[in-house]
């Protein structure tokens, strides 16, 4: 059924996923913070927004994904927020990775608002939102999870799973996901550089381990990604993978929980963000260490 | 074609490809340290040996799997080894992981004595084995690799992975391997500490995860193993794991590669064979931080 949506966001992962919206046969209202972003849209019939309030009066549901936790709130909170500007009984679906406590807070903010949060973030690079072979995670109310979800996959979802009534739950599990990602990165780089100084031919290797014991999508697109050393352009870059490291190791710490490879990770990071590699692809993160 | 082939090294996996070999239609000529579990053998048809000389003197062709380099390395050399007592032109298939530079000097050694080495490290647990899915990677002179393919796949290969004339490619490529798979536990486990910490369902995230991200037999059959915190018996202990991290950071260490990933991993293995937790599945790796 054809939808009035919302959406704030069009960067690397925002802008496919708002085309697949727009593909689907909603009517996108678009709102960037940097407006040429926005502008291409037009042409695609949706309908450019001046300020976050403009478009919060006109959709009954808006769809966000933005960098960061800070952003998030920017756009909801304040006096040309959605808080202020989303109608009652509006839904906030809610694609960024942020802190856990951060969608807590939202969610209350916006039910004190008469309004719906759900958390619903999202895996998969910008080449599989175009394919529509994303994996959305969502958490929060039941009756909203089920208005949502069809959504979701005219969105580019393959797959979208329900994590339940705690609102705080699907960003948690995208935390994991994000931290098991840059594990299998460090991983992959750690073991390309000792194959390569031990005179074995690293993409043999991996040729091998990709079709056996490894043969999931991470393994299968990063360890070709890392042998070419293809980190430009970022599909990820390296900035939000250490804002991500960081965002995983304050839940942890929250949780009183050790999670020493997670530290490693975020370590090696930092060094390549500080060594002016914050712009490359993060699965970059294990090549500061090789001397070729 | 019905060989006679001797096999020392009758442990967690090697029983199982020992039984392969002989389902196969072979010959089979064991030797064990410890006799006892060499005698059941001889209930299914094999010949059990009272000593290595007495097996080598019978066998073209000996495969050995054994746990370190120095019971290999007891096995080929000395007054009553593989060396003195193969015939020329025997041909020893090495199945164990050990150092590439140890699996250098052995093949030098059987050179010397005109009889050929194969390093064919192998990935699987015991199950796989029994199931014949096993994946062997294989170094070393090309005759050699032809001729013992065919007899790889008998014990129990599903795959045989040729990685050329250089003896030690094979086993560095097992190090990669082992070290990869060590990885995935330990970032599996922090992962599950994590979400467990933070109210999540664990086994809710990791269907999720082992179905699209991260659906690798590694991820999948791990996952759930420590989800279940089964950890005994162990398919492939802490001892062995941690002996396995000592061999990567040696490998590292003579090709100039720092990994920092391995030195943590075989930190936090080193921290639980101290901890009374040598016996148990390696998949333990991250479960000592638990407050759990």
């Amino acid at each position: 059924m054809n939808q009035k949506i919302g959406f704030i966001g069009l960067g690397n992962l925002g802008t496919p996923i708002a085309l697949n919206l727009i593909d689907s046969g909603h009517t996108l209202y678009v709102y960037n913070r940097t407006a040429s972003k926005a502008a291409p849209f037009a042409a695609k019939g949706a309908i450019v927004c001046d300020s976050i309030a403009d478009l919060a009066k006109q959709c009954k549901i808006v769809f966000t994904i933005v960098s960061d936790d800070a952003a998030l709130k920017d756009i909801c909170e304040g006096e040309k927020g959605l808080l202020n500007h989303l109608g009652k009984g509006s839904i906030h679906v809610s694609m960024s990775t942020i802190l856990p406590q951060t969608a807590a807070e939202l969610a209350m903010l916006h039910r004190q608002h008469e309004q719906h949060y759900l958390a619903s973030p999202v895996f998969g690079r910008p080449e599989a939102a175009a394919e529509k072979k994303l994996n959305f995670t969502i958490s929060g109310e039941e009756e909203i999870r089920k208005q949502t979800a069809p959504l979701l996959k005219d969105a580019g979802g393959l797959n979208v799973w329900d994590f339940g009534d705690n609102t705080t739950a699907a960003n948690t599990v995208k935390l994991c996901g994000n931290f098991l990602i840059a594990s299998a990165l460090e991983a992959i780089g750690e073991s390309i550089n000792l194959a390569g100084k031990s005179g074995v031919d690293a993409k043999q290797m991996w040729n091998m381990l990709s079709q056996t014991l490894f043969n999931a999508p991470v393994y299968v697109n990063y360890s070709n990604i890392i042998l070419q050393k293809k980190f430009e352009p970022a599909a990820f870059s390296m900035k939000l993978g250490l804002k991500d490291m960081n965002l995983v190791l304050q839940q942890a710490a929250s949780a009183s929980q050790p999670m020493p490879l997670a530290s490693l990770i975020q370590n090696n990071m930092e060094q390549m963000v500080n060594n002016g590699k914050g712009n490359i692809d993060w699965s970059a993160v294990s090549t500061g260490r090789t001397n070729e």
